[in-house]
């Protein structure tokens, strides 16, 4: 399990690649999470149909750059990868500031900052740079060159398993198509990379399956794939901006009250945070959540998407995030899985008044006092409601003891063949 | 469309019409609306059973009068008609004052006000005059006379329908049987006659069905000869008490959750109004939601039923109404109706991940800014919760977005294929 | 029906006796309450299997003490059973001070206090006692003697019925198991003998059936024998803790909305009280709400279980409880009882439109005013809202109006013919 500075390390690391929904980029990130944990690489050819949509041609880039008439570079994509707009069409022009005006990005707001703009699904070049740079630039005619390809190839994403005892899964999904953002994703990886080792030394009841894949066409190439597999999907968190000095904010799935709405509320509850409701509206929840599959996916993330000024800009970079705020999220991942793993439902096996405890040991044999102690009355809360459809927690929350308490009772119950899952 | 001028011009005409539950006076204001608005009449016999009810004999009264011992008149019908109890029996005798206290009717805590009192189910006579003038009255014998007349006749209503583009109806239903009383109901029929021209303009989606009708045996009347034509009523508004000035109050259906309750809700939310919940008791909402119709009407009022001092007296009288609360009515139920009309339920054709709106022109091809407009995100919305059981306005309340963005994106969507209704 | 000073002086009679959950001084309880209304005496031996558990060995105790060296008893039973725990093997040996403190308890917390214990289901002895009675012991020798019998017998409770105008039960259930206990639960015999008589008095509706028994065991014997009772058991109230000073306290069924829930909360909101959800700890409710059972059956307490510091010592004694105290708990049950054996669920019969209530007598013929009366006004919630499901209780509360005006209302309209239960 990487530590907090190991994770940082990691966003650091990633940082320079130039990401997009396809490419190079993208390989080359898997392949730095596949030197942590096992990686399965899946290649979608251009033009394969999934759901509603295409898998659109694979663009790279070698080089791209705005030259003045002494042939100064005055935008560099060899500066930074968000001086291009993603998707950008090849292009090769001397222009007047003018003309090339209509192509250039920036955030009059925030003057010293680049912007992130893409043109995925529509042919276009542009380039992003900060506004005082633009203010600068003199009249004059410039030279225009972007070094790219869009051409047939294939859609990368990447998946990792952690086996459980049972084969219903919870999914863990980051997106992986931003380039020179820390918090937004980075930060989503290198969290879930240490939480995919920390998990797989535990032996979970679930299966856990990791998803690295770029933002919305990934999640829908994958959704087409895995018509079967979605079945097993019980439970799911995207996981994004995982690593701001925010506070945690849970958006909760579709369903409102899916298991993974109320463990992760629960989680929450003692620590700064915001639990929001569904909107169609964010990262891949959007398409997990999507009312044909409705999946019990909701969306972790510290400081929420489009949430905060840095928010796909330059000023998202690794000094954005902290070692601390990336462990916290997986401290609260860590947490949140523990208990849904635990939360089952079961069924009192002898309903009909209760059953004789003290005759199986469960129960103290001296009576009178008033101290009954919190697993005696845990036993009881499991007994009066486990119908099957009441989960621990539900109990754990209802009679306000802690799941522990709960859940170990269930344990004792079960073994004495009081409850049945 | 009458302006505010124009409808209270109309309440001071019919205000000096004598109308009762049947009658010559309810005749002459159906004569008046029918100058502005086509009316189809209807003419019940007396005697015809009417559900639990029979419809009574019809009332008409000529003059009426108690005259002292010098002949000289101190209550005088020619001067309000709601001197005389409504349905009053003829008279004609002379008694000692007395003997007549049994039959005056005043209001002590305003004395220079008329009371109005009917006694439609029960033979009698009576007068109501000012206390006031009663304290005055010297001992003595008096003159009493009611020109009257209670035979056999019809009950008489109007129906005036705007054709829409379905078979579906809304109702709006204005009592007409209160003699000289502004507020109720004299604006109520002036603002249907308003409504009903303004919607005729328009070429509406429901049919709108106008009820000029007198309260409770009405409205018996007409659901007992209606009984097919209720099943196509799926939303109505009783309006009554519609030119005070006060604010306006909407009170529920029986159901609660109608339609036109989140419409009604949706609309006033934004000006100063009341919300109440259902009461068996009130206007001819008692007859539309009695359990075994439990139609979706509610009422809309300005000071409800029963509110104000000045109810069911002579003190509701041209002044106690304005123009402008008229118009104000006019404005919210026009309002209303125009999102009743476009709240509509759809169904998602493309519920598995989002669909690519991109391609078919509905979205912006430039990705990565934050500020996504509220006619992208209303389609979000609609795509992710149209289910067939959600209303537009459920989705646009559930968003925080305006109706009309929402009701947009849902024309935008289903003239791409991606929605059906 | 006994008055407050006479429950107090039954709670004064019954207070010495050595009452456990089996043995004479169950019968003897028995036998008093007995004098004062019909109770039926049922033995259940010895090993007979009642749901998961035995009816235990029986046990009597006659005499025990620790004596010194020099013979002076300096633990007492004969001064209150309480010092010696309940179900104590015999004993008779002799020992150090220091060997027998492992069987002495005490209070540390409120020294001169005795605390209750039983060791019923695991076979033990001991005695209670004062801390400040254990401090000043010496070190040396003790006889220990306990001349108690542990062997087949049976387990006895008592059954009083107030018969009704239907079979349908509602149950009062009083715990008999604890020794010189005034509050827990004397004060709840005293009152539920004095409730009976009262019933008796008045021919309810519902029969009423009064059961006295051991805690625990008591009522999972009853439930046992009563397989085919149990279903026609709709209602029912665990009484404890009747007497103590402290407002009222009602705790929830496990249904939460269950008639006595709901008719609790009525009769109990215009005093002090608190109202508490279920939980599956405190007296027989635990066994009643078993969810196998799930019977409508909630908990009445002054203070509750376990709530106060007296609760389960020696100072819980007759100057804990007081007559007034006891005489409130009464008259809520009485009133509770009123309520609940009147609120009825009746169907409307001429459920569309309103029937015509002034032909039947039942409305003012003079109409127009605004002061509707309460009667009027409850006839017409009763007809909008009885279905067969909605309960004369629930119609009072939605129409914020009196219990008793909703209930006369429906008996007008039964007596019209316009409602059926």
């Amino acid at each position: 399990m990487l530590t907090g500075a190991e994770m940082h390390a990691l966003v650091e690391r990633m940082y320079p690649f130039c990401r997009s929904i396809t490419g190079d980029g993208v390989r080359e990130t898997l392949a730095v999470v596949g030197e942590h944990i096992p990686l399965r690489l899946h290649e979608v050819p251009t033009g394969t149909a999934v759901l509603d949509w295409t898998v659109p041609q694979e663009w790279n880039i070698r080089d791209a750059y705005v030259a003045d008439a002494a042939g100064r570079r005055v935008i560099d994509f060899r500066e930074s990868n968000l001086h291009v707009v993603g998707y950008s069409v090849p292009v090769d022009e001397t222009m007047s500031l003018a003309e090339l005006r209509g192509h250039l990005h920036t955030l009059p707001e925030t003057p010293s900052w680049v912007p992130y703009r893409t043109s995925y699904y529509s042919p276009a070049w542009g380039f992003c740079l900060a506004q005082d740079v633009l203010d600068a630039l003199p009249d004059g005619d410039y030279r225009v060159k972007i070094d790219s390809t869009l051409a047939d190839g294939s859609l990368t994403y990447g998946e990792h398993t952690v086996p459980g005892q049972v084969g219903n899964e919870v999914i863990v999904s980051c997106h992986i198509c931003h380039p020179s953002l820390a918090n937004d994703n980075l930060a989503g990886i290198a969290v879930a990379v240490s939480l995919a080792q920390a998990l797989a030394a535990e032996k979970p009841f679930h299966t856990y399956r990791f998803l690295f894949m770029p933002g919305t066409i990934g999640a829908i190439t994958w959704l087409a794939r895995n018509g079967e597999r979605v079945d097993r999907v019980k439970h799911g968190v995207v996981l994004a901006c995982a690593g701001d000095r925010g506070s945690l904010t849970y958006k909760r799935s579709r369903r409102g009250d899916a298991d993974i709405d109320h463990v992760m509320a629960h989680v929450l509850k003692d620590k700064p945070h915001e639990i929001r409701d569904f909107s169609p509206y964010g990262y891949d929840e959007r398409q997990f959540c999507s009312p044909g599959f409705n999946l019990g996916v909701g969306s972790l993330t510290r400081t929420p998407y489009a949430g905060y000024p840095e928010y796909h800009t330059s000023a998202d970079n690794p000094g954005f995030v902290s070692p601390e705020s990336m462990e916290d999220t997986l401290d609260t991942l860590r947490t949140a899985f523990s208990v849904l793993d635990r939360n089952r439902r079961f069924v009192n096996l002898s309903p009909y008044g209760e059953p004789q405890l003290g005759k199986r040991g469960l129960y103290d044999s001296l009576g009178g006092r008033s101290d009954a102690k919190d697993a005696q009355l845990a036993m009881l809360w499991v007994l009066s409601y486990s119908d099957g459809a009441t989960s621990l927690l539900d109990i754990a929350e209802r009679a306000g003891l802690p799941f522990d308490a709960v859940d170990g009772a269930a344990r004792a119950l079960q073994a004495a063949g009081l409850l049945k899952e």
